[in-house]
């Protein structure tokens, strides 16, 4: 997005849908000199619950982008709105949590070297020492905290209190093959996106290759969402498809999903960095 | 496939898998003065079942067509083999079953009178009389047997004689809008293929984009496949997907759907009368 | 869309980019009683040309609709504003081209049965009698003006006064297989749709199947664009595509861009009558 | 494919159709105990070339493949058959040509690790130094020839040189920037895999990103084919394509490439590696 390039702030907001909301925080901006790039809304027929991001220019802007929450609190008041601002330039603190398989890792390092994602990257966890070397080839801190069954408490304490001291905004499972607890998630206190490897919400569970092997799909997929309690219940960020065929093994219906893990994966956590996705009930809005 | 335009034999074959059999196949349409124009083989590594589809240009063939399982016998008692000969001049017999909705049906009748499907449609049977004009304008008979919950079984027993009265090889559904007994499926004597408005096996049964729209979904799908006692659960023929957003209603999606149904659809159609479709077990096998 | 529901009104504005036009835009609409239902907008880099669509609710307007243009013309003039107002009520009147080939007409013709467009089609006028059968099965007149190369400027000229008698805003070429001459598309006042039977920039000119066949391409495709002076170059609306192989002749081509030109130029007209299309320079805006 | 799982013979056959083709060669490697796993054939109408792929089990065969070439001459001979004879335990030895941009060596080498494409890696060679980590993370050589428009046929015989000191049987161009010169390409004896960075013959030649957001296309693709001495006209292996948008900038677009020009060049390289790919005139056969 061009709006990249320009040093912005992205207002997020959340509120039931009234008249004048639109013009009233295009006002506001305007008023302040903020010059709008990108702006995107949208109402749920269901629930009448109205979202929408403005993103807008702080070249002009005439108060610090630290004092738009105060400035803006009143407005807010008014229509009983959750709202979120974040400057284009801060770069989220995102926690990497994976297991033995590494392609989504090493894709997302990847981009992250070419600084396509515009984050930083301050801790990967593992249960396994098996990615270590790619923490090691991009500089990045790599901690294993082994788990069985039995420790899966604790451990669970350990993730948290690593995420926390690095002050983590956004937790991505890249292949992570733990089921994270209800406990773990309420704590967190930041989202958490996850990859399955299944077109949601065919094949839930475990091993979905197989289970989409032996239904004979003609078509596999894979789904990056937010984790919820409700396992792969989380509202969907992203999907994509690739066909199979009869000649397909499960190891073929694997190796095809990795490419698509991988895009799928990316392309959620790009779209959440930017501050595109917004959740509502089970569902997201993604504005593209 | 160029090998329309030719008079040709297929030839299908499904027996475990042994050494030799394609030998021992193309050798005998080779003694007989056969030029095979395609050929395809797979075996199911699961079940060690092995599958062909051999096709052969009649011109040059020193016996008559009606001769083949005559002579191809006693291979086939060999190798324990299940097959059929089918000659591609030969338009199988396709009856259609609709309800209401007509754009599975229209499209297919165009496709029919472009002669893109090389088949005969003797007959459409619905529960509804809203699509006889389609039938009217391509010049097909339309008959109309309403069914109620009560009446189903006298209901399915008219489509069946009806069925068997026009010599039907194969049944279609056309977005049908009635679950078809066991008792119909096992008398009917033909393969019945349908198409299901979603992406299998997610979003079984009714309502299946009122589901797609409630779970969130990123990507819709339709699916044909054949139908079997186990709804929704018969083999897989063909599926495709689209993409939607947090913009789309279910009547978007119903729209978008139509567009996916009308053509996926149609490949199965196609492919099943070229012969490629090969069922084993609750899968098949898609030779392009 | 669901706005589609509600009355409302369009509004597309084009104007070089300043700050404040966003909220001055959306507080006109908010002083009149208008709710917004719809935004977007977009900058071209290259240019700096501001291109916005806003939809707004009629409900509640405290003018009537015919009034809008009087009371936004001072803003239009401050921003040297080029702009357009649309009452999504109102249909537009489509005018089809078409010449041998039915497949596109029928197409656009039953989602005009179902209600898909929300258009109305005063005429039909082709260089051949072959789908006049359409034109009658949907009670739309159909005109038949023969052409040749001696006689095209006559021949334009009768078409040309045919879509003025008919007050056609909108020309749909559904295949149809003459080249509009300057002069045409000079004096024709209203955007023209043409569907080209490839993936444009590639296999411009006749034949693109046998060229896309003969260069042994993977994937063909179909493009919808507004008909220029400039052959296969006016501005790109919409395109898609499907895989080929190596098993694919022409014909199969022909027969697999047939459902991809259906698709296409259905979605290109279509957005076009929801005004979400904008043109700058040799390209577009689609504002999903 | 299942079939790598097995020891395996991979015969590749190009000759004029003739009657009898698939029956001799099938009866041949039945004779000496072959079991045939997979085999394809196609005959193109236009030349009458006819295009086969057989692969047998080597389980059971009653000679070493060693010999097979010579007890096949014969048959050979009659039909004036050019073939090639590969063993799948065999793996193929590639050398990689880079420049600056890593995505796609990256990608590859990953799958290397991975042994997803059962080759050797003897050297990668390139005009700059930029991708040199990535050789010494996966042990590979890294050799550095720079060149100027002056020095490119020296550095043309050096690159040449050292390719045949590692015996290199495919050479892969992973977005390697120098054009291959005719002498290059006529003395390197063995196929050179290109990825060009767009949908051809969609814009050929220089910065297609550019060319392609200049068009205002809706779709941007990339495609792997043989390189020829006629620039970007080589035989096609593979596209594919994905969506932009008017908010898509050019890096956008550049962004989005490198994802698929990872798969796509990937894809070709393992299908030139199954020996699936068959290039006849300016066409590729890809059996599946």
């Amino acid at each position: 997005m061009t709006t990249r390039k320009k040093d912005s702030i992205i207002l997020l907001i959340r509120c039931k849908d009234r008249k004048g909301i639109v013009a009233r925080v295009s006002g506001f901006i305007h008023d302040f000199g903020g010059n709008i790039l990108d702006s995107d809304h949208h109402t749920d027929e269901d629930t009448n619950v109205f979202l929408m991001r403005m993103e807008f220019a702080t070249d002009g802007l005439q108060m610090p982008p630290s004092d738009i929450p105060a400035a803006f609190d009143p407005i807010a008041k008014v229509y009983e709105m959750h709202y979120e601002v974040y400057p284009s330039a801060q770069r989220p603190r995102v926690g990497f949590l994976v297991s033995k398989q590494d392609h989504c890792l090493a894709d997302l390092l990847q981009r992250h070297r070419r600084d396509e994602l515009h984050i930083d990257i301050p801790v990967i966890i593992s249960n396994h020492d098996t990615c270590a070397s790619w923490a090691e080839l991009f500089n990045i801190p790599y901690v294993v905290y082994p788990v069985t069954k039995e420790t899966k408490p604790q451990q669970e304490q350990q993730v948290l209190a690593l995420l926390k001291e690095h002050h983590v905004e956004l937790v991505v499972m890249a292949r992570y093959m733990q089921i994270l607890s209800a406990e773990f998630l309420t704590q967190v206190g930041c989202p958490v996106i996850n990859i399955h490897h299944s077109f949601l919400p065919a094949f839930i569970g475990a091993n979905p290759y197989r289970q989409a092997y032996d239904r004979g799909v003609k078509i596999i997929g894979a789904t990056a969402h937010y984790a919820t309690q409700d396992l792969d219940e989380g509202p969907i960020i992203e999907q994509d498809v690739i066909r199979v065929g009869h000649r397909d093994t499960v190891e073929d219906l694997v190796r095809k999903g990795r490419d698509l893990e991988e895009v799928v994966l990316a392309r959620a956590v790009r779209r959440h960095i930017e501050r595109r996705v917004l959740v509502y009930g089970r569902k997201t809005v993604v504005f593209d």
